[in-house]
């Protein structure tokens, strides 16, 4: 299966801002890349980055300026193949989440992230084009219908869970030991539970 | 399976008081516990209500007035065979997410919720009890291993959305056209995509 894992190379990840520098949310948002590749390489998958500029990673890298959308369609106009968009602030990943998306059956197989995003699909249709902006996960279903794909949904919190929030580190803490996970800790990131929803507390 | 299903009948889903009056939230958590039911009723689980104070409701109720984690673990005591514990706001629950958690091999098997929590379990270890302050889902862990008995855990975003804050009412609107889902609609709610995130917003 091919594979594209869209990154943002210049500003990744904004909604961190209030808890992490632009430095370190390029590192930080380069860990999650890694733990997505991490995981990408324990199944049959065959990924490249697309990105909007140069990054240093092990697989092949295509850089598109363009936005998501855009440069996501590029690859759908061109592609022969299936072709699956996995979101590169996967931190939750596992190769066992991925496989049961590639091995999904359907024209269109979607993994919704929370709060209407599409974090993960597989596109086995030759006209089915994606849109990011807004509730994508409903337009994605729409847009199959209209073009008579089949669709199917992966039913995953690995998958759902794309971090970008503060809130969202909590579950890097709780649910991962790969490398995000690991520099948070570094960064002196840890888990704060009191009378409400836990949260991540910074030394220092 | 025996199912329990823990149902706060006096102020349930606290954290939605501020879209939903008190007597709207009742109502509200009513009809997710109705999906609940509906759910688990296309699975061969045999659901009992563990409720605070008495309930309507077309399976059997047991009434215990203390706190979640005191009633489950005085349910787990008398347990003589394997006992499932399901929170009533998972309105996105599916009889498939629900048989995944059946399903799984494990003297626990836990269904993680977003932010820590521990949405749903099954247990089949005689030494294990829950407790489901903080962040249960790694404290559940921990028991598990101290008691020696083996976890698994069940990966589905649809058993780890809890529906217990407002931004969360828009994953209902995604994802479900259940019970809560037509409440919501009928009581005005519907989905705004604008420049961030998705979000609710109700008709006045």
């Amino acid at each position: 299966m091919e594979v594209l894992v869209p990154f943002d190379a210049q500003d990744p990840n904004s909604r961190l801002a209030p808890v992490l520098t632009p430095e370190e949310r390029r590192a930080f948002a380069a860990e999650m890349l890694g733990d997505v590749l991490d995981a990408l390489a324990a199944t049959d998958a065959d990924p490249t980055v697309l990105a909007t500029g140069p990054v240093e990673c092990p697989v092949p890298v295509a850089v598109d300026d363009r936005p998501l959308t855009a440069a996501v369609n590029a690859r759908l106009d061109a592609a022969e193949a299936p072709l699956a968009v996995v979101m590169a602030d996967l931190a939750l990943a596992t190769p066992v989440a991925l496989e049961r998306l590639f091995g999904t059956v359907g024209d269109v197989v979607l993994a919704p992230g929370r709060g209407g995003g599409t974090n993960a699909l597989v596109v086995r249709h030759p006209e089915f084009r994606v849109d990011y902006h807004g509730a994508s996960v409903r337009d994605h279903r729409e847009t199959a219908a209209e073009v008579g794909a089949s669709t199917a949904e992966v039913d995953s919190f690995r998958l759902a869970t794309d971090v970008d929030d503060p809130a969202d580190l909590v579950e890097v803490l709780l649910h991962s030991e790969g490398r995000a996970a690991r520099w948070l800790a570094d960064a002196g990131f840890e888990l704060v539970t009191g009378d409400g929803r836990v949260r991540t507390e910074r030394e220092g």
